[in-house]
């Protein structure tokens, strides 16, 4: 495994690989790999010839009073995890080779990025997409992936790639689950044992909400409430936002037509969680 | 040379390019192409195996109230001259091509761009370096040319080029006058004999201005003043701007240290026409 810190020399070496006619898939992350990180990249190297993997924790995706500083960065840990795992490269960059002092330009997503983690994290995803867009133009992937966890991030990131004609397709992992069904995450590990138990809500809302659809609910009214509601059953969880969206605009539904994403996020003592399901009738 | 309409097989095709190791030369323009344009695609032959030249009339440039619907579009003598000057691929997308009806993403440099034309022309650079970057997702150059005489554009477009790492090297064409002086454009074909003649104090500002400064003068208060007293010599002129402005960062300068960019725009009739000259002590 190659470790690369240069944004250049990763630059000429995508370039490289795509002249000799290499498929690069390519995984971003922010580091603090866990399973779901994993199940990206073997989902990368089943469609490829190269993986790279980004480690890159993204300043300007972090609103004030975020958590960038106390991100996890386990880097050895990390770099073994990718030997592992099977990755080609681990692209590692500093975040003053990614932004010059008078970095001036950024992409941004106007429509899709509004609602759910966007209203309450004004910003983000302008920082999500214009690091996105910077690491694509490193990395040159042929094939990028991204977690269906960060439901609205992949979308976000769908819609960029359409709208600037980047010449990568986007393949989305599954949600990877611990044994009694919370989303794996970096920052669960910012949870104490008691939150650990509670932070189980989360998944128990969409479990209830992907119930009552089966059982013929298609008003996502109802849906909403009976998600708040089992929140609301524990004291240490506070709602950041609990939605039925359309799966494809994310733009709040009343009554399930087509797809219906079901997100939230949760406060859990400090820690913000988020998780999601896509309900369909 | 191939005329492609179609986005994707434009992109197929670099692909292409790119995986036989051709070197992809890009005149992205306007179209209604004159002699400035194929001294760009002189100069993109000279660095390449493919010179792809696009002519693009981008909506999202223009500001409601321009010359969008009225922009001049002589498609046949744009492609002749295109074959004449040894031109590889035309790319000529259809608007409904480039943008969908929910395009939502835009790319933003948000400091170069603040003074001179975007003070007047809110919107419009963001429209430029949105369909730059799409059109060099598309067609994948390796070097893309563009003319000194958008000299701010030139600038916003290296900006961006940096910042989000894109693969490609800007390089930059000098102006090209007629005999007489004036700037080409496609927008002189507007003028009528009259205002011909009067659209000579662009270029007469500018002499006045490189006469000071060999002279001596640095301050720019100075120059800015003579420039505008010769604009204001011919009624038919109306300043936009006149301004003397760092060459790097565009922020502007009371007295010349490092090289000055000094820049106008003047409406002559109702037309609006650049001018631009980098003084140098």
């Amino acid at each position: 495994m190659d470790i690369i810190r240069s944004v250049e020399v990763m630059q000429q070496a995508a370039l490289g690989l795509r002249r000799t006619g290499r498929r690069i898939a390519f995984v971003p992350t922010m580091g603090c790999l866990h399973e779901g990180h994993l199940s990206l990249v073997k989902l990368a190297r089943a469609c490829s010839d190269q993986v790279v993997l980004s480690i890159f924790v993204n300043p300007i995706q972090f609103l004030p009073g975020e958590d960038f500083a106390a991100y996890p960065r386990p880097v050895e840990a990390d770099e073994r995890l990718c030997r592992e795992a099977g990755v080609d490269f681990l692209f590692y960059p500093d975040t003053a080779l990614m932004y010059s002092p008078d970095h001036s330009v950024f992409v941004e997503e106007t429509c899709l990025s509004r609602g759910l983690c966007g209203a309450t994290r004004p910003g983000h995803f302008r920082g999500v997409t214009t690091v996105v867009a910077k690491l694509f133009n490193v990395v040159l992937p042929d094939v990028a992936v991204f977690g269906q966890k960060d439901a609205q991030q992949l979308r976000v990131i769908r819609r960029m790639v359409r709208d600037l004609n980047m010449p990568v397709s986007i393949l989305a992992g599954p949600i990877v689950r611990e044994p009694d069904g919370l989303a794996l995450s970096s920052r669960n590990r910012y949870l104490s044992p008691s939150e650990r138990q509670d932070a189980l809500c989360l998944r128990r809302a969409l479990d209830t909400a992907e119930s009552l659809v089966r059982a013929g609910q298609r008003s996502t009214v109802v849906l909403r409430q009976a998600m708040r509601d089992v929140i609301a059953g524990v004291p240490s969880a506070q709602v950041d936002y609990v939605e039925c969206v359309d799966d494809e605009t994310l733009e709040p539904v009343e009554w399930m037509e087509r797809p219906v994403l079901a997100a939230l996020a949760v406060r859990v003592g400090k820690t913000r969680l988020i998780d999601n399901t896509v309900l369909t009738s």
